[in-house]
């Protein structure tokens, strides 16, 4: 298999103090003052002993979230390993599976990795998701909703058209950024058998340093899930991530204040880009995604971070002169506008 | 690949005060006090950001052991993590990999799951493996040093020519519980570019709880494994984990001395079960195999399980007579005996 690989590469990820570190989409707020405690306590209980190999108590923690039972809940090491896992248990060889070319860029890794053929769906012009081009796939259709990097939001009418247009196939919404979105498709869940919704502590529970993700789907997909899983390692949840995860996904008031308070932040950052003449997508991510008419977006991320600043750049068409930056506190963000406008000056 | 998959079923995990639990092999001491510290300033820094992807600050310690360069040096989410890696980046579909038929049983899962060939080599009538059969092997050979249930030992010389006997094939010696035995085949990584050695921090470092295990090899195996890891998950290990292990592979002093502590049991616990009338292996593990005579494995276990005493017991000839007792500390040693001795009492 090592032959096929071509691995994903990450942004950049350095611990630094003056870094303005805006290209991973991270939460800037630290998670709850509850996970801490948690992991406090866990610590120095027993970590010579293995953890729970199925972490039935975090299923039933996630599934609380939606009133479902922990038999339609999957945890992972991140929502990366879940992804990995639903490409291994649900997409097969020869059978061609269907997402967008712009897209999260991991799943054409996964399919190169396990060799499943793939169909790339073209964008519209103004970024959306063509819907119907997701229709009758051979084997399976993935896809992110809010979509990275372009921020933009699927309706649910739309993701419930794209399942039911799929029967007998699996339907994997990756909403790693739908805490900060209209709706979650979770809630679809009891009505179609092949939809998998992938979620993550990641970003709005701000624990991006503890990996954990999760899959909500019905029971027989989550068996899949666990065969495979207990098929590559028994363990994947350490002690101290099954605790903080937890503690933070009960901390419900604490995540809707961070999040509430990332949107606003969100508002007047947009505005002000727009400002500063640059066009952006009606972000429903912690995110926004943003080209300037007149600067060169590879430059302008060159010239931040010969500052300090850090944001994403892809180099792709037709994305190739947008920029992906992540939503930092407000103190972050006006220190980010100054920078910019710094660099533009210098254009 | 899902209806493949063929699931490891790992001892139980259960939380429990009033429970003598020796079924895991895990170690009876809490990790080196410097772990919590680590862990204790690292969950205040910056759990809402991602780890390093690269985890090299860890490579480099764990090199530092064998006095090896980073990039000698893989780490992953346990040690399962890495075999399932290694399987996907050494053994290829259609080449028959030959592993023992008695070992750690994970190596058949992995076969299965990725579509190996596998040739299964029977023990000797000493449980000891016929080196010779695991020459000239199509694929690669895998097994573990000591093996696992039977805790035997295989000399340094029988492993290099293992080595030398399959050229241009990958040698994976999986170390799990070499620090309790005598040497490391880490030593021979300079002089054979086809060994990779898989270590972990679960036994002799006491962080079953914490999921970090590692490989070493020359830097083409690493490069392999790390391309995997890159296609599967960015960030395998989280920020906690990674400061943890770190500690505790640097307190060499700490391991050491519960090392030995552990060694020290393990003699008069062998000599003990001896006495009892069981013929017990001679371990170089954390663990006893052992029957006896005239009782009979599976209702021993059954029944000291009744007592709240957990040992493990495979219903698999030729050991299906054998159990396998993780060594606890004295105190844990000395009730255990108690317990076989009223449960020995009641047949």
């Amino acid at each position: 298999m090592v032959q096929r690989a071509t691995p994903y590469v990450p942004g950049k990820q350095i611990d630094g103090v003056d870094i303005l570190k805006l290209n991973t989409n991270e939460n800037p707020y630290p998670p709850s003052p509850k996970v801490i405690d948690a992991i406090e306590t866990e610590m120095k209980a027993s970590l010579q002993l293995y953890p729970s190999p199925t972490v039935d108590s975090l299923r039933e923690t996630v599934g609380e979230l939606y009133d479902l039972s922990a038999d339609h809940v999957f945890v992972g090491n991140g929502s990366d390993e879940v992804l990995a896992f639903s490409f291994m248990a649900f997409f097969e060889h020869g059978e061609e599976i269907v997402f967008p070319k712009i897209t999260y860029s991991f799943y054409e890794v996964y399919a190169t990795l396990f060799d499943v053929p793939y169909k790339l769906v073209e964008l519209e012009r103004d970024f959306t998701i063509p819907v119907e081009q997701l229709f009758q796939a051979e084997g399976g259709v993935i896809f992110p909703n809010p979509n990275a990097p372009t921020s933009l939001y699927m309706t649910l009418d739309s993701v419930r058209e794209v399942i039911e247009q799929n029967p007998n196939k699996v339907v994997i919404v990756d909403e790693a950024y739908v805490d900060f979105a209209d709706k979650s498709a979770v809630s679809l869940i009891n009505d179609y058998d092949n939809l998998l919704v992938i979620q993550t502590t990641s970003k709005s529970r701000a624990l991006a340093g503890l990996r954990v993700g999760f899959a909500l789907g019905q029971p027989h997909l989550i068996d899949a899930l666990v065969r495979i899983k207990d098929s590559m390692n028994s363990y994947t949840i350490d002690r101290l991530a099954l605790v903080g995860a937890k503690a933070a996904i009960k901390d419900v008031y604490y995540t809707r204040k961070r999040v509430d308070q990332i949107i606003e932040t969100r508002k007047w950052a947009q505005e002000k880009l727009r400002e500063m003449g640059f066009c952006v997508l009606p972000s429903q991510t912690n995110f926004l995604f943003a080209e300037h008419y007149s600067y060169d977006g590879a430059i302008l991320q060159e010239k931040l971070q010969e500052m300090n600043v850090l944001i994403r750049h892809f180099n792709v068409p037709p994305i190739e002169n947008y920029l992906r930056i992540t939503i930092g506190t407000d103190e972050q963000m006006t220190q980010f506008f100054e920078k910019l406008q710094q660099a533009m000056d210098q254009m």
